[in-house]
This record gives structure tokens, C-alpha cells and sequence, in this order.
């Protein structure tokens, strides 16, 4: 089984000239889920996580399964106002204007061994910022990991200090 | 270990007046969430499940672990514009106006059995949207199930016709 095969093109959402990687189909398939986990688990190869961070929204997916299976805890990331605890926040460029991400200020501990998990590794501008939370924290980044990375676009180099595993790349 | 413990009250959130409750020390605890993840799948009692429904952002958290045990597909609901393939939708009534969830056309096949999750049911308008989406594609539902129902905001009435469950009462 590819678990490639349970990636979607869309082409032209959300806009036109956008071929859009839909992983619906992914999360819809218990076997192709439970592939794809195995695969993001299989390249910690066994190092002892603490905690999941994972970025809203598409990062929740398999950030809690990875958590879950790692029994480890799970960190979400909110973009502006949408967690209620003290936070410390980060922006990253958009290609108009910019963003930014909160993370809960309890949520990583000095020393916590941090694995980073997002849908897409896309331009980095989003992953770059959650690992400066992360590391804003004292948390030690194990590994920036992954469903898809878009290469052409080189946003490893963004996040470059760290390892980076993507379990599909285009 | 009390599930209750991992919910933490959080006062004036997201605005003055309002007892928010916070999930995340839940979600960051690997014990208290493999917990709470058990109470939610005994209370099925073994129904079988095909598709486990849940809700952007919140409801993505639990609904992920719980298609994950189950062996079930999982399909997310998103606010409007965020799901790239052909989609329905159903709108809620908030406070001040109103707003709406999609999903995809393709997530539920006539018959299915399917699980709705989400974190809180409050006024219930967001589950009751939920289940008419899952209905308009003739799924079945086996239940609605929640971590925490505000009881007092009287939720299941408007989602009366089914079997409904929350892991913590308040």
C-alpha cells in the first residue's frame, strides 16, 4: 500500500494555479492512517519523545495520533486569542501580509525532548515559528516531522538546524 | 485519576463573564488522555463504528484518537472554504449571528455507522448541524459523544433523537 495514493490533487483550490494536496482521503482510510503513522513513528526510531507539538489545524491530525502512539504529551498551537492560558506567540510571513502562532507558556518544560509535526512542509514559514516557540520554551526539537514535503520549495532550509523527516515528498 | 483534574477552569475567557474550560492539560497528559479516550470508547459498548465525525478545531483532538481505536475513518468538519473537494453544509446560530460547518460529499456512504465527537456541548447548535449533515448523506448515527456537557445550557435537547454521551457532566 502507497500511502501516496490516499493524497488528493485538487486543482485550483484554494485559488487558481494552486494544485492543492487534499489528505482527506488519508484520514478516511484506517489502513493508509495507521501506514502513514507507522512510517512517521518508524523515522524517530525509537528516541524518547515528551511532547507532540502540533499546529492548527491540519497539524491535530496526526499530531495526536503520534502522541498517543508515542505516549507522549500533545501541544496544540492556536493562531491569535483562541487559547485561553498565558501564551507566548510567534509570527511568519504569509504571501500577503503575515500570520502568527500561540503556544500555552506551561506547555513545554526546559528539557523536553519535542518532536514538531505538521501536515505540509510548504515555504517553512509556519514550521520556523513553531520551532521558535519550542526552543523560546527550552524545549530540545528531536525532529521537525511531517505528512507531505512540497521540495520545490525549499522550506527545509528555513528549519534547517534541525532534522527534518516528510513522510511523502513532491 | 479523575478526568475532571484535567480540565482547567480558566475565568473571563474568551470574554468577561464566561467560565472557559480548558482542555489542554488533558491533552498534554499521556495517562489522563489514554483515560478519558477509554471512557469515551466503553460507553459505545462495543457498537461498531465506520466513520467517526468531528468538528474544527476542537473536536479534531479526541474524534482522531477515537477513529484510531476503533479502526474507523475519520472525517473533519471545517468551516466554510477550508475543505477543497465538493462539500454540503449546515449553518448554527451563535450568540450574534450565525455560522457554518462543510463536509465532504464523499465522507459518509449511505448506511454508515457513524460516531459524532466533539469537545463541548454547550447550546448544542453546532452538534445539531453536525448531525444534519450526517443524515443528509444517510449515515446513521450511533451517537453523539462529548468530554464535557454543560447541562445547564440544556444542549440535548436539540439533539434529542439520539443516543448521546459526555464524559464529564457539568
Amino acid at each position: 500500500m502507497k500511502i501516496e495514493n490516499y493524497v488528493r490533487d485538487i486543482q485550483g483550490f484554494p485559488k487558481e494555479g494552486i494544485l492543492f494536496k487534499d489528505i482527506t482521503p488519508l484520514l478516511i482510510n484506517p489502513e493508509a492512517r495507521t501506514n502513514c503513522l507507522q512510517i512517521l513513528v518508524d523515522s524517530l526510531k525509537g528516541q524518547k519523545i515528551d511532547k507532540v507539538v502540533g499546529a492548527e489545524s491540519r497539524g491535530f491530525f496526526f499530531g495526536m495520533l503520534l502522541a498517543q502512539e508515542l505516549n507522549a504529551g500533545f501541544v496544540p498551537l492556536r493562531k491569535p486569542k483562541k487559547l485561553p492560558f498565558e501564551t507566548i506567540s510567534a509570527s511568519y510571513e504569509l504571501e500577503y501580509g503575515s500570520d502568527s502562532l500561540e503556544m500555552h507558556t506551561d506547555a513545554i518544560q526546559k528539557g523536553d525532548r519535542v518532536l514538531i509535526h505538521d501536515d505540509v512542509l510548504a515555504t517553512g514559514g509556519t514550521a520556523k515559528a513553531v520551532c521558535e516557540l519550542v526552543e523560546k520554551l527550552g524545549g530540545e526539537i528531536v525532529q521537525c516531522n511531517f505528512l507531505m514535503e512540497l521540495s520545490f520549495l525549499n522550506g527545509r532550509e528555513k528549519i534547517k538546524n534541525n532534522p527534518i523527516f516528510a513522510a511523502i515528498t513532491y
